[in-house]
């Protein structure tokens, strides 16, 4: 994995983790991001490496194609009820926050708001915030949707609910979610950030979401739409089946 | 169920159905649609007509929150291969559009491009155009997400796939969709436009969808948000559960 | 499709569909099957036709494992207040029953029995029953568990339900199930038998299902169990995926 | 939570909990277990404990109709490779047994063995076998179908696969089920049962799990059809919803 910033553009080299490590590097603005793969193409890594000089070059020289994505800001509200403002610094995904229970034997109990509209709580393993590029990965295995990069939404899938009818949710980007662990929570919940630095959140904390002013430019290698086609094609095999054969509608 | 134009606002009197029925009625620009409930409230029916004159006084008096519900705008294209252009008239969706295989013993075999990319051949019972308002319609039943009416997006879901991989898709609204009944088809496919209108498609038609270009905006009771969790809460008891006990982890 | 009685066994010769032809030939005992494909294997057809003589000696030489498939044992009974027995000679099925609402645009509303207790009321697009057999056909379609044929059970699978929390069921393979068609139906339902024979079910009519005394044995390859996971890899990609890489936690 | 033992029966007092509890006293066979709830009926606690003298003594009278509830018998072992034999006591479990990645940031890696044939391999958060009584509990959430606890088999559920086609799998009482750490495992899985005793499974260890030979008698209240199609209505609002309205198809 390495990292070299030229001129306009920043070039990674490895799997869709390579996107995620750097655009974490950038709080602000980002400059477009041109992945390259190691070995098989990712959901944000579109280009070979071995091609590596005649794609650069080729984006070099422009026009290119960019997938603008979002990401989520996150906040953790230490004992929410004191504190109105932001007690630590905000935190920037591009796939998904994650609060879940750890290890604990008790199951998650999160309280959800939406623009301070009681949304519902969560009684489970936890809950998913994810970005439409996200939607691939953690989401995705949690049940959620698959969405086009360039739909604007915060997806809001639920880890192993207990109840029946949870299905997953996805709300417009201009929201703020507020996910609050209740005052009197028999145990802590855990956020985990595009899978990584856990952080506990103790009964009265809160996470504070809503979308990021600066959006990630990933260089596509047809267009946002194709590269998005071939990602869920090729790695995740997306509606791949046996052809049908033809003797009859009993071989459903 | 009644109609009736006054001024610069449209009062609808009944279900859901009622604001596809008057939605139907406009193919250009849309006025606002003020739609009552005859008894519960819906997806889209936001006022007891109880209270009818209160509500209208204090709509027509105004401020007044909207939600902008996107259409899709349907062409059915006969002989695909001989005709580039449209064969018949438009139609205009609220909720979705539906290809299915009628009664047919067969399996729907629908070939599928997105801006003109092949994004899957859908088998099984069919498949669900939807936009947002209607992914608390059909596409819900189909396994599609629950998605807040302001998300731009057109919703891809399948009915009944025989593959186990066939995720619901979600679409950015400035795609054209196309689905194709293939040539050499053995059976006919079926549109219905809103759950009406059976269209039959012979092998070769074609049909295309792109969201249209006027919206239908619906007044909301309070604001679009807190509308459509309360439709989810009340009309789909999303995630509604029984209290969770307190006596211990193994209650999961 | 080809069908020859040789001393104890029944050769087949195609795909899934002519064992159930096959199957639905005995009404009381089922002698062995021995099902060869003609094309890639299928659920219940093991052996390959290119094979065809080395087998038949083989199996004929025995021993043979055998796998044991349960058969539903349909009837419906025409205006079920009235009719206390059944009026119509039984159907058996080796895959499923399904009650649907046709292309009726009113929802199918379908009151369901368990052993004269009330299991539920179907509001969708219709029901299956399914044998285990017929766990990877359509009830897989409609969101169903994929269940071993030696599991004696019946799958009651809903298609396309309103409501959120109808997940499928799984009833002990003693029971017998009524699925009766309101009195106040505003449209009749329509019941098919592995995905044929479609009969309408009017307002009052009933469809009762137990498991049919007479199973149906078919030649394995191997075993039960290693006959079962092959179809399901081979035949539905069960959990194919890409290998995962392993560059880090980030690429779930 | 209390524990009497009396005659032939045990009496228990709370949520399904202590029914779990109860059952885990017993290694070999089980006395009938009469649960009584504290609150709201559970899944395995038909009775209510304000009519607790006249339960019993009904119950004590007799005839009292039982469901007999088979457990799974879980052998942890170390180092699998060289040890062929249980090297760690077996652990009962009443609901199921879990095996998952805890707070690891790598995915779950788990082989997945029936009577020594390879059935796939797990990656996601982890795996759940689960008796039928506990497709009510985590496998539920998880995604697995409800099973009446009179069905014989081993529900093989995973958690948040990342692969798109892993439905849940059920499989026949009678199997073997082998879950292999590989040796070349990034990082540990862990066990743990009925929602507690969690066990580190380092790379290399193995946990084998088959029907156990004592199943466990609980008393219903009715029988076990009712009993169980009363738990999954009230305890998990199954198939609630909404009374459909009636002025037509668009209501969907």
């Amino acid at each position: 994995m390495s990292l070299h910033t030229k001129v306009d553009v920043v070039v990674t080299l490895g799997g869709d983790g390579t996107v995620l490590w750097a655009a974490s590097m950038f709080k602000g603005p980002v400059p477009p991001i041109v992945p390259f793969s190691l070995g098989s193409l990712g959901f944000m890594t579109p280009f070979y490496s071995e091609q590596y000089r005649d794609c650069l070059d080729s984006i070099l020289r422009g026009p290119i194609s960019i997938t603008l994505r979002h990401r989520l800001q996150c906040h953790v509200i230490r004992d929410a009820a004191k504190n109105e403002y932001e007690t630590e610094e905000p935190i920037l995904v591009l796939n998904e926050v994650t609060i879940d229970r750890g290890i604990s034997s008790f199951l998650a109990n999160l309280e959800c708001y939406c623009d301070n509209s009681f949304v519902t709580r969560v009684q489970g393993d936890g809950l998913i915030l994810s970005t439409t590029s996200g939607s691939t990965a953690y989401s995705l295995g949690a049940g959620g949707s698959m969405v086009h990069p360039q739909v604007p939404g915060i997806l809001f899938t639920p880890i192993c609910p207990h109840s029946l009818s949870f299905r997953p949710l996805i709300l417009p980007e201009h929201v703020t979610i507020r996910i609050q662990v209740p005052f009197n929570s028999r145990s802590p919940a855990w956020a985990s950030f595009d899978g990584k630095d856990r952080k506990q959140l103790a009964a009265g904390d809160a996470l504070v979401c809503s979308m990021a002013p600066w959006p990630v430019p990933t260089a596509c290698q047809n267009d946002s739409t194709n590269d998005f086609l071939r990602s869920i094609h090729d790695g995740l095999h997306w509606n791949l089946r046996k052809t049908q054969s033809f003797d009859g509608p009993q071989d459903l």
